[in-house]
């Protein structure tokens, strides 16, 4: 029964551009805005929701800085942001292994 | 970057309880459903609605009959149902394999 407990999956993680964010940014530690945008194929608007979430989950830092006048957004992976990760996809493996 | 498609994730099957209900049935191959309720924790109304949808998407077959005179309602896992499983994983894991 353990095996489907459905709730020990990370509704912060789960949604599937936080999903991709995260599982980005586990690989590269940090990335720009834009690069997110990018690789996610991503509205602007709705990667910033995201992204605010996962800020307010402590998983994801923002830091904002200006490149020459052009401001810059960039995201880090938190230490939480990592041991998160991993316990998600141990919930996520323990509820798929029994096919 | 096709590593981080995450639009491959079918969305009929990536909501916890309809991701619940798939596990459970890739195992199970059909279940009551009391049997689900129980296992996934689930409220009557909600796992309706979620069966509902995965029927709608052909991933599942729900079977109504009487035991006595008690309703019966049965769901069985369908063929579709098993490939696009399948292909969540294949999404899923290509999507996290990269950490």
């Amino acid at each position: 029964m353990a095996a489907f407990d459905i709730n020990k999956l990370d509704d912060a993680i789960h949604g599937r551009l936080r999903l991709g964010i995260m599982a980005y940014l586990m690989d590269a530690e940090a990335a720009d805005f834009n690069e997110l945008k990018a690789v996610l194929e991503a509205t602007q608007g709705n990667l910033s929701v995201h992204l605010r979430k996962l800020e307010e989950a402590g998983y994801v830092e923002i830091v904002k800085s200006f490149q020459g006048r052009k401001p810059l957004t960039r995201a880090h992976i938190t230490l939480a942001g990592r041991k998160a990760f991993a316990n998600y996809l141990d919930a996520l493996s323990n509820l798929v292994s029994k096919r």
